[in-house]
């Protein structure tokens, strides 16, 4: 018997994703939809591209009953969705997208997001939600913390190469490319098509981007010491993919082995052949990450790439992987569509 | 049991689209992929978008044993098509992609392609491949013509209203706009991306364009008497899509009354609710066709717009949708893909 | 000695294209820019691609001195035009670039906008701003209203032919392709990029678009009794640029003997060949109009494109073109920039 | 009197932006175009956003007489440019804006392009475009050889940090994007709409793109001891624009302090107010640079962006300032048209 869901902040583009994921899922039942300003609408209005699936009408979220609801997925914004899971029922289990339970310390919680921590009891508890690397505690979880996008695409690049101890840690740099749709449907003046196509920009550059503390705070503990990446965000002229590219101290060859054996078993990270490199086209709308490893000509320097899609594998595709585990579900349902190109 | 296909003419848009879909159909094993000047290549590094999938390495056809296979797609270009078909081993199954045997009558297809027909036999028992249609032919055919990508948009919003003799035979003009995938993968100036993006133009002004002569074709014979639509499409700087807006005499209340029955059990064609329309957006990489029809403050005129995505439903999505009806599979299976958006 | 003028609206993209326009004119100075809610910001703040000019500080308009200005360009919105106009000192010129003063016709006004009209004094002496057509009556006027983006490219398609009685003034249809600039710098979910790129769909359909207001006053004046166009408008995924593609009935060497003689004086509208037909891309931030003729299969039927830049010559460039009328000098001043391709 | 210039190669992309920026220039006349394979065709045909332009039919260079030409820009391919510039008449000031002259060491030029240069005297004497830096040289050539627009880019960003020895020159990393322009108006399978849209990768990953070679020599002779920077292009889905951004160990503060003075007088090269950042979109189409500097949360660590369009400030905006110098005429003539946006 399929396994009912709910999706909390349906209107949004990573529930959209996540509707479109489990329309060919088979072992999954949408029960609830939820979109406190748009309720009452059918989602095939909100989004008529899912107009030819049976879906249930737009709720508020205090209108949802959850009786017989396995699991939720909570698309909400940030400090929404602290609020709104610790009112959830308990048999829930649930899959947050949000930002809110990425960082386990109070601290960091405020450093980089502002005010108290709403739920602290279950940010303790939050796993963080990086698939391949929290995969027996993801599947014994009640809830699971869905990483940030650009975070998810730099740790696939480093966490092996760090866990291996294969690069100098005070010398890595990422420059990372990503499309429009990581920063959701909210009407803002800089993400109109005007404003935004045919061009492109750093943002929060010089280490303010929110997504370092998920970077300091899994670095710093795999490596047993503080780690502090340079990272910075380009908005391009897309709508989906990230494209990570990170210029690391260590040897090319060496990094290339520490990746490829690290991802040897993982059906959705590929790393390619010793100096090929991926594209975000070639991923696009799909749950793969590509990687790849090439040598500078500067002896002892290498770097890696790494291209996924912000929606898919960045947000919604690794909820939904995330969710197969917790309700015990082969790992890969629902997602080995492959991306579509052109 | 898998059945067994190969895919002629594998490395271009229309092949890997087969692919694509393929790959989560379930029930279609790929034997073999042929494509000529890349023999020997893996599929994988012809369009990396498909390495993750366990495919056969490109062939030349002549290499290609077709013991076993059940049906061939054949994604060759025009005039080759014809011979490379002819040649095939009766046992096969083939669906057709290229516009060789879209046109039954051997005059028609000297007028609008030029030169004698290669395989004129074969052209006589040919099936036309707008499944919807077709469907019993389809079944029953051992050669399928997929249509052209204009021409299946162009059908969808006209065939039912001129069986039904609602509309104005001699004032039909369909103005349509396709994204550039529709050209394929062809080395031209005017499809290179610094040609082709921020801007749009018409182009096969003035009725040239060869998909009129299906046009001609379906719409005269359904009419009972000769039909000439005016037809221009326009290239847009997108890489998937078909918009086509026609411009009708009619009621406008009947014309939606005559598409909604039409294809009220249809699993992929959706009409709107009367006055709404669709954009391609909506239903890209997908084989949905969504219609809308909109009234005129002219009284008496009828506006039809419909959108579907050249590869998939105006391709490489009919060409499966086909095949699963010549294999006696479920018409939609590994069809019911939703579109991807944003 | 330079002309003063003042930009009011400068906030937005047809008041940046102004700027753009007159920073190489050589006998214009700005002397005030109006934006009320960026008032005290500098101009490239707010547009830093304008930020090498030295430019005055963005004001509320009631805290300019229109001292010494001889001429105003108003880039405001519908309805504040009206009530702005009607309050500035009576020795300015004014070029509006609004829709306030387009028709002529009380109840007309009415009709395509709601609400009366603030100022009918004044919209009784507005000269319509379509500079070819209208050239002496500018040249003498205080006030001249711009005319539609879309308005000023179905008329250069169709005014000599209406004019010169070479068409079926009952059959004319205009499907019309414009990029998104038109639709200003407004916040709202369909102009983001996420939401825009990557796809086309109509708008307006069936007749209710406001510029058919100045088609119907225009062509219904030039003929001597009432016409009414169809007239579909379709948003395309580019931020510059229309195309209008006319289907009409008529000579199609006719039509273009016409159009072809009635521009042969025209340093901005370039009839091409017969045969050929424009694309935006080759107009893309000039003052120029390409137009095309092409005959259609079907005798007596011809397709008449034509394709310019929305903000320049169908809006800010036309209203240089005005001012320059206005001011007594050379008509072409600052507007023989070529068009930037790729 | 205006002084007489001729264009080779004027077919391709870089051509065309000549013809452009030429067509407001004032002060200089264009005798001659050049395109081997396009000979005897309008230049209005082969690029029709230049048809209002009265401009030569396109010759082959064999047919052009020179006499009276002032000027010649050479927009040919590299290597082809050799052979060409050696065989012109001596009276004649050439601008290259091929990579043939860019290294002044024959081992240099063996190096990056392969082969022997074939004009081994001129290019000893051949000076480097690069005009805020080579001004004096410049006005006093015969031969200026046009920089990489890469090359460009990079050394706004660095060269006055590397004389100044304000930053680690073993520590210099940079991150660059670039619009597809760049790679001219060849048929290449990735320069397709198709291939190239919607997404983005990275290319001549690891230090071997030529555009080094510009950096080595220029970097290592301004820092009198070899200097070899990391160099990554990535390829973006616009027609248009650079944005380089360069990771250098150094004090932000003095890094900016160091490139507002250097840049104070330059017309073209803009430095942003310290923690501001520049976009291609607000450059695009024109002579400008914009540069910002931003300090990392890593002490000791700063980001410098540049963004400035490949085909003008990148190349044939640089070639023309270069020609300007060389004729005489004021640098900024012809050049100060502000930026395209949107």
């Amino acid at each position: 018997m399929a396994h009912s869901v709910a999706i909390l902040g349906a209107s949004g583009y990573t529930g959209a994703e996540l509707v479109r994921l489990i329309a060919t899922h088979g072992d999954m039942q949408i029960a609830a939809l939820s979109a406190d300003r748009k309720a009452g609408q059918a989602m095939g209005d909100v989004f008529p591209h899912l107009r030819h699936l049976d879906l249930p009408v737009l709720q508020k979220i205090d209108d949802i009953s959850f009786d017989g609801v396995d699991l939720v997925f909570c698309a909400l914004p940030h400090a929404t969705s602290q609020a709104v899971i610790k009112a959830l029922p308990s048999h829930l289990k649930v899959v947050d997208l949000s930002a809110d339970f990425r960082l386990r310390d109070e601290a960091d919680y405020v450093k980089w997001y502002g005010g108290q921590h709403d739920a602290q009891d279950l940010q303790k508890t939050a796993v963080y939600g990086l698939t391949e690397f929290y995969r027996d505690e993801i599947a014994a979880a009640r809830l699971v913390a869905g990483t940030g996008c650009n975070a998810a695409t730099g740790q696939y690049a480093l966490r092996p190469l760090v866990s291996e101890g294969v690069i100098d840690l005070d010398h890595i740099i990422m420059d990372l490319k990503c499309g429009v749709s990581g920063a959701g449907r909210s009407l803002k003046e800089n993400l109109l098509h005007a404003e935004l196509s045919e061009g492109y920009h750093a943002y929060a550059v010089g280490g303010t981007h929110r997504h370092l503390g998920e970077f300091d705070q899994e670095f710093s503990m795999i490596a047993g010491r503080p780690v502090q990446v340079q990272f910075t965000p380009h908005l391009m002229p897309t709508n989906r993919g990230i494209l990570a590219t990170v210029y690391v101290h260590g040897d090319p060859a060496q990094v290339h082995d520490v990746l490829t054996q690290a991802y040897a078993a993982e059906p959705f990270i590929d790393v390619l052949a010793f100096g090929q490199h991926p594209s975000t086209r070639h991923v696009r709308g799909s749950n793969f990450c590509h990687i790849g490893v090439v040598g500078d000509r500067i002896e002892g320097r290498a770097i890696v790439i790494a291209a996924l899609d912000n929606l898919t594998k960045g947000s919604s595709g690794q909820a939904l992987q995330n969710a197969n585990l917790m309700l015990g579900l082969p790992e890969t349902q629902g997602l080995m569509l492959a991306p579509v190109f052109p």
